[in-house]
């Protein structure tokens, strides 16, 4: 059987027996956005590890060296935010043609670093191989109050769903890229500078920074983890795209969920991008994926507590966009006429197909 | 300039720069066989990676799946092994191709999970990814106690050199399967079996399991630690080749060495396969690599301890092969006839063939 039958997930369902040689120190292995294990009385890590391969996850010549770098690192340190947990240390990997050139290297590097010093995180090791293809494995070693770690499980009927920032402009800003590529029309220099600020109010720019620079919500992490154990019940990073994220949480937890279209926050660039092209913005919120946001459920008093916390810390917005159910009943999308549809991208798709 | 002008080593000093961030936790970071860490007081880790690569580090073909596996873990644990630290959690990335066979990538899974077994390592998490090739990434973390741990720096002028085991027969295994390889009469069924025991007195058998089932020595790392702070002041593991470990104890440490060529223990499957291949069987031993034995300095008084504490606990073979000397002194071999030729693979080479 090919893998490309059963994919990643079903992969990884396979492999998952016999990991565990040592069941006293896992709190949490295979199956969350880090793993959990606990090394002395109180001293909990979490370990998590995410590989970027050449034409899979960036082209080599359409992205900027120092942006693979920071991406590869980026998406490290959204995972350990996802756990409600602190980065410390990170050894990265790379495979490489030998006829590459050192200064792009260099450039890979300091993308890295870059995001490392936001967050005091060490670069302590690594290992630097020969290869026909460029890629880079980075894994992270995070810290966590053991009471207050956050896990895909935890959520109960009745939480309401919420998330960090807005959806869909990283799957813009590739949509953008995959389409100057086919025109000719990109080049390096199309890349976001990383030095600069933000443009808000150009779409282009927002959805180019969204795909090649993401912000790993490490302070929004931060700020939740502060509500107390009470406010958070379950937790993930928007890696695979909302949708996904939604169906993990409540793989995990044993429970339906129903999710509002209408309160998803759809990034104002996707949607000015998709108007252009036709395609529904919504479908990008939605599976896109890469925005790195955090998706999460807390217990229902504490809605106002989240945002007036992200208020008062100045950070991103944050929307409750539905509501933990049920386990009998399935996890769906509340389309804006009040139709329910499976939150799988088939059901959602094969609906919007079926009304045009 | 292109990477194969400056190899990894070079590439490694450029990258080095900038990489702590927070210095209070990192007590060794690049430049060791892995990083040291402090994450709360008195809980020291120790973090290692190392990837493996299809067709520069194995052959796909030519490699049962399980022993791919098995290496990736392996040379891992020999780094863990070198610190002088237990192996305790690891996370494995893997890239390959979505047509692969997924019996194939549940065999890579068995090979790893029979050597972490063995020391109660658990696979914690990973990733895996699309690639046109296939390339397998392990972290490996581990814990030491901090004034246990074993660094490549601390040998001293009067030390002597020793090393557990012999060396060679990796070397050795690789030449058979690129000449069999070659001659097309290796199968994957060449392959050593992974369940059998070794056999001894069979040269090729001996070598084949060297290069394809190294055993990490992580007993024979306890048993060093166990005789105390004062025994080894430096140790490392021969992944590169005994003179190549010997130049980095060297440079770590700030000294010269003194190898005896008479002393270095060469496999006797190695000599065997070298003498009917008209090779000099030295040079495998010298330069070789992918040994995975520990190279390890101690104190002038400690030799007997250490032969009678391998002895005791029924361990390999451990022999003194030289000596630590001022940093006035280069790096050096003594050849059988007392003659010193500079202990890097050019000055071997050299002297050897101005006198065949």
């Amino acid at each position: 059987m090919e893998i490309s039958k059963i994919g990643e997930f079903g992969l990884i369902s396979r492999i998952d027996d016999g990991c565990v040689n040592d069941p006293s120190s896992v709190v949490q292995g295979i199956g969350d956005d880090a793993a959990v294990v606990r090394v002395s009385p109180g001293c909990m890590l979490l370990i998590c590890t995410d590989m970027l391969v050449e034409d899979v996850h960036f082209i080599r010549c359409a992205a900027p060296w120092t942006h693979i770098g920071y991406k590869a690192v980026a998406v490290n340190l959204s995972d350990i935010a996802a756990m409600g947990g602190e980065p410390k240390h990170c050894v990265v990997s790379i495979a490489l043609p030998p006829s590459e050139r050192v200064e792009n290297v260099d450039r890979l590097y300091e993308g890295m670093k870059c995001l490392l010093a936001k967050d005091r995180v060490n670069l302590v090791g690594g290992d630097m191989v020969e290869s026909s293809i460029l890629a880079i494995s980075v894994t992270m070693v995070g810290q966590a109050d053991e009471k207050k770690i956050k896990y895909r499980y935890g959520a109960r009927p009745g939480d309401v769903v919420m998330v960090t920032g807005d959806l869909g402009a990283s799957a813009a800003g590739l949509h953008l890229l995959e389409a100057e590529l086919k025109s000719g029309t990109w080049t390096i220099n199309s890349a976001p500078d990383m030095e600069e600020q933000p443009h808000q109010e150009d779409p282009r720019s927002t959805a180019l920074r969204a795909h090649f620079l993401p912000v790993p919500r490490l302070e929004e992490s931060r700020t939740l983890v502060g509500l107390g154990p009470g406010c958070v019940t379950a937790m993930i990073d928007v890696s695979d795209g909302l949708a996904s994220e939604v169906g993990h949480i409540c793989d995990r937890s044993g429970t339906g969920a129903l999710i509002y279209s209408d309160l998803v926050p759809v990034s104002e660039s996707a949607r000015m991008i998709a108007d252009e092209a036709g395609i529904d913005p919504l479908e990008w919120a939605l599976f896109g994926g890469e925005d790195f946001e955090l998706l999460f459920t807390v217990s229902k008093g504490y809605v106002r507590d989240v945002e007036d916390a992200f208020e008062a810390a100045g950070l991103c917005r944050v929307t409750a966009i539905g509501e933990i159910t049920e386990p009998s009943l399935r996890r769906s999308i509340v389309i804006a006429g009040g139709e329910r549809v499976d939150l799988a991208r088939d059901g959602y798709v094969h609906f919007r197909q079926a009304f045009r």
